[in-house]
């Protein structure tokens, strides 16, 4: 199977017609690069992921991380895949030159990434957790928290872990107890129990940064009362060699549905004296220094979930466009040779909502990291505040959608191959089970949701929503200018009529007695907004190709334009009517899921 | 984790209020039994499931068959536990006390059954795959076929399977090449490959018994010319023990996503030689025996896939129920206690959705088994045609309609655990596992919508079509009667409305030029009218529970009656109101799926 990992016609397509990233080159921090060099780091990461992971990429999957009681084992092909990523600098990609980073655009890096996920980079999560932790510990610890763990962990000696979860606390972090005195010499003792922590433990580091949330005594309860510290799994001598253990034990390793190259540990901190940890930053001030890290996860989690459904996508399609199956239903004569399954309208509407879904994800994705850029790099203050507002606004979505609809696309890839999808001959089953867990991690679909409902819409009066619609508006105008467009532009303006006429409808519910009621349907909300937000940026790409298509283009790109429009189509055909029957239970309230009492299942 | 198997209220409730099967007691074939021994029988399996397979569930899950070049192995515990139910009798619950079996009517045996699906039985997709093959032979084969082979079957001795399936012919049987020549004693020489047969081959029973599909030297192409034969593994010698080796080789096993407990093999057959086979029935008629069995095996699929979905919900649920996490938007006070998760009303609507689409499932599937055992011992010649009519006419959305929603459910099942649902120290994950194969195989949703459309609906001058609405008809007057059900029946009457316009469109679009685009959109009409078969069961139930209502029930009865009729407000508030989008499309002729060509994507 021949299939390509990323589509480099949709990646060249998105990079240099939608975003216009040749633009970024005009930025001081970016002047030492060109379009060769971006286009160089991508074919880099793609090399490795051709070479080390995808030759894995199944065996990560069926040799999942084994706990002997004393030591975790992974499959030792890891290692060098690991290491091949820390070498190329792929790991640091948009970080200072004087941290060893490559000082590439966030948009860039995120690419390149792609491909190392979707070749089976599961085993990548050691690198990245690594990286966001260094990231972390380099805003927010002193100098000292620097030069002891980030420079090692930059270096690919050490790695690093978030410590997060406890048994009694998943969704609601602020009732954690994981337990932090302060000793005399200044550092802390740290203990309790924490699950689900990824990267918790294995073979391929000399050691392990834990960074973990914790309570100090006395501190206020709930989210105002954690700190957040450095607890690795060995102390360092003073010359900065590995010294003693530091009392962080493996409890267990959970098996997961996917994503099984990446251990996922329950560990216990402490258990005798407490293990020594170091403050970061202030002390009760751990989850602001965790979220700041979360948000830029978000967009991760929103990324892998988007390029798996593609990955997922681009197989079937090249499954559906090799594999004989069948007449259609036109065809008389039982007896001539079979079609390939692209033929049947039925196995086009499945690799149709794939790609409606992975590419209307891939462009929100690559939306909110360019504003991650845009917030820190673009030319002016305005701009920097305009791009902060829109990210911040939007992260439940650019989190949730690619999750919920990424997924779904690897589902439809499963059944596009039918009993082929079923087993792992082919990789569209672990696809699907590798990208199950984005609308779970880094906060649920119904924790977005929320998140996006009470916070992100009225937050600063609406400014965030209102630059939003504002956005969308834009390209409407735009899109008017094109007959072929006319159709689009006229559903999304009635999409928006339908979005604003919900959210106020929500708004003057929640500031009614019964806010439990108002935020009850919450989820369909963020599904209705995801919805309008995809349909934009669909016709965002509709409106490129539309441009380009008057120009007379070689055939091949004139299909591929055609393709981008056809599936413009489906997604305001097949998809974008729902939002109505959301709008509607959400503006009239609806109860059912409210009034139903737990006693009454 | 304290989780029913099954919801033994519901059970009661379908058997003995919603379809009184009691009055199937008046029956002849029937008469020796009474509902103490159809409890008893249920019982009976649930002690099985609890005793042998739920401590194996996870097991057979992470050890999956081996093959070590020569022989499969399973785990050691799987067969005390298929001797379990095969000592009980419950693999011929159904079957004439001539042939050893308890006669028992199929909806008994369908629940009991369920028991065993949900506790892990997809270990016992051997013996089911034996009882389907004996059955056929026992209707189709000769008197000496079924001396030799069925006999031993029933006994438990041999085991069964069905060879369909080759590498080149999935979904279009007619394209089967596997070869047969006539012998000169009679029985026939059988040579080709057969890919995903279950239960191809273990070390269960002293032999294995397969009907394999082939085509006759000069038969004619297509599927008019396949015929059906027994091909044993081991040949017998004259006394009935086991003889030679029949030339039926293991090429290789198949890693599934689920149902893992279950080899899926490929199997070469007379590489040498030729396999000896024996002729079922007549030659060239093989599919029309083996359609028979597959009607019967569609509704075994949409059963199981809606007992996993049962499983999921229930035991997510529990959780629901007893896990503490965060608090409701009304909480003032961060430092209150957690609630648990059930109070929050996105639970709650994951929890209903789940609901409606296991136990609407479950009330269509057992609707379908009463219907399969109506045709046959209905008290009149009529009512055994009238259900025989509807049966055929439903059986493709109850195959389907269950596995695309069953599945659907089970995925809600993950989410409502969040990260505990994504680890397999909780079964949810598997539960999805195991159902997702039910969409696929016996005929994918793709497949079952081409046969509604083009066959099942017109047939017999749409008397399916007509009996069907005819049914729902009937309910819909009962309900009006009942002010709470007004809103529903109402719904109910416009959704009829709105399939009888899409019917007449798409069957008028058919007869038109372009038949390819009449059906592109034909899985949507498959949904569609899944959707309003199951509404009109849900306003069944719902009329049920208002007419027990009024007789003010002690509270635990009048709590499942409530949350019934809560949940049928659910399924017409949230997931009804769709049919309006896909009928939209399907009358419009949508040409999105359509005109998408190969080379656009």
């Amino acid at each position: 199977m021949a299939s390509e990992l990323m589509n480099e016609r949709d990646i060249e397509f998105m990079l240099y017609e939608f975003f216009d990233s040749e633009s970024l080159l005009k930025r001081e921090r970016y002047q030492d690069h060109d379009r060769q060099t971006f286009n160089e780091v991508i074919a880099t990461a793609k090399t490795i992921a051709e070479k080390y992971f995808l030759p894995i990429r199944q065996k990560l999957d069926t040799h999942q991380p084994t706990f002997d009681g004393k030591k975790v084992h992974l499959i030792p092909e890891l290692k060098p895949a690991i290491d091949a990523v820390i070498a190329s600098g792929l790991s640091s990609a948009t970080a200072d030159y004087e941290t060893s980073g490559m000082q590439l655009p966030p948009i860039i890096a995120s690419i390149a990434t792609s491909y190392l996920t979707v070749a089976g980079g599961v085993g990548l999560g050691y690198n990245m957790l690594t990286t966001a932790n260094a990231n972390l510990l380099s805003a927010h610890g002193s100098k000292d928290l620097i030069e002891k763990w980030v420079k090692p962990m930059r270096a690919g000696r050490f790695m690093g872990t978030m410590a997060m979860t406890e048994p009694g606390s998943g969704s609601g972090l602020g009732d954690l107890i994981t337990k932090a005195t302060k000793a005399e010499d200044g550092s802390y003792r740290i203990s309790g129990n924490k699950i689900y922590i990824s990267g918790g433990d294995h073979d391929l580091s000399e050691n392990i940064v834990h960074l973990v949330l914790a309570r100090l005594t006395g501190a206020p309860k709930g989210i105002r009362g954690i700190s957040l510290f450095v607890v690795p799994k060995f102390l360092l001598n003073d010359d900065g060699s590995i010294g003693d253990d530091n009392e962080v034990a493996l409890s267990g390793l959970f098996h997961k549905m996917g994503g099984r190259a990446q251990t996922s540990t329950a560990l216990s901190f402490g258990e005798k004296n407490g293990s020594v940890g170091y403050l970061v930053g202030e002390e009760n001030q751990g989850l602001k220094y965790m979220f700041h890290m979360m948000n830029e996860a978000r967009i991760m989690v929103g990324t892998s979930a988007a390029v798996i459904g593609i990955a997922g996508y681009l197989y079937s399609l090249d499954y559906a466009k090799n594999r004989p199956q069948g007449r259609l239903p036109s065809s008389k004569d039982p007896l001539s040779p079979m079609v390939n399954i692209i033929e049947h309208a039925d196995v086009r509407r499945m690799l149709l909502a794939q790609k409606a879904y992975a590419e209307g994800a891939f462009s929100l994705v690559l939306y909110g990291t360019q504003l991650s850029d845009d917030e820190k790099t673009a030319a002016s203050a305005k701009e920097k505040e305009h791009a902060h507002l829109l990210l911040d606004f939007l992260t439940p979505i650019i989190k949730t959608w690619p999750a919920e609809y990424g997924t779904k696309a690897n589902d439809l890839a499963i059944q596009v191959l039918g009993g082929h999808g079923y087993i792992n001959e082919h990789p569209v089953e672990l696809f699907y089970r590798d990208n199950r867990l984005n609308a779970i991690h880094e906060g649920t679909t119904g924790i977005q949701s929320l998140d996006l409902l009470t916070r992100k819409v009225p937050m600063n009066k609406m400014a965030g929503y209102l630059a939003t619609l504002a956005e969308i508006n834009i390209t409407i105008e735009q899109a008017k200018h094109y007959q072929r467009l006319t159709e689009f532009s006229q559903q999304l303006t009635a999409a928006v009529t339908c979005l604003k006429l919900t959210t106020e409808a929500l708004l003057s519910a929640m500031t009614s007695n019964n806010i439990d009621l108002a935020l009850a349907n919450s989820v369909k909300y963020l599904e209705l907004f995801g919805h309008v937000i995809v349909a934009w940026l669909w016709l965002k790409q509709g409106l490129v190709a539309t441009k380009a298509l008057e120009n007379k283009p070689h055939q091949a790109d004139e299909n591929f334009y055609q393709g981008k429009l056809q599936t413009l189509q489906y997604f305001y055909r097949f998809e974008l009517p729902q939002i109505a029957l959301w709008s509607a239970l959400l503006i009239q309230s609806d109860d059912s899921t409210y009034q139903m009492k737990a006693e009454w299942f």
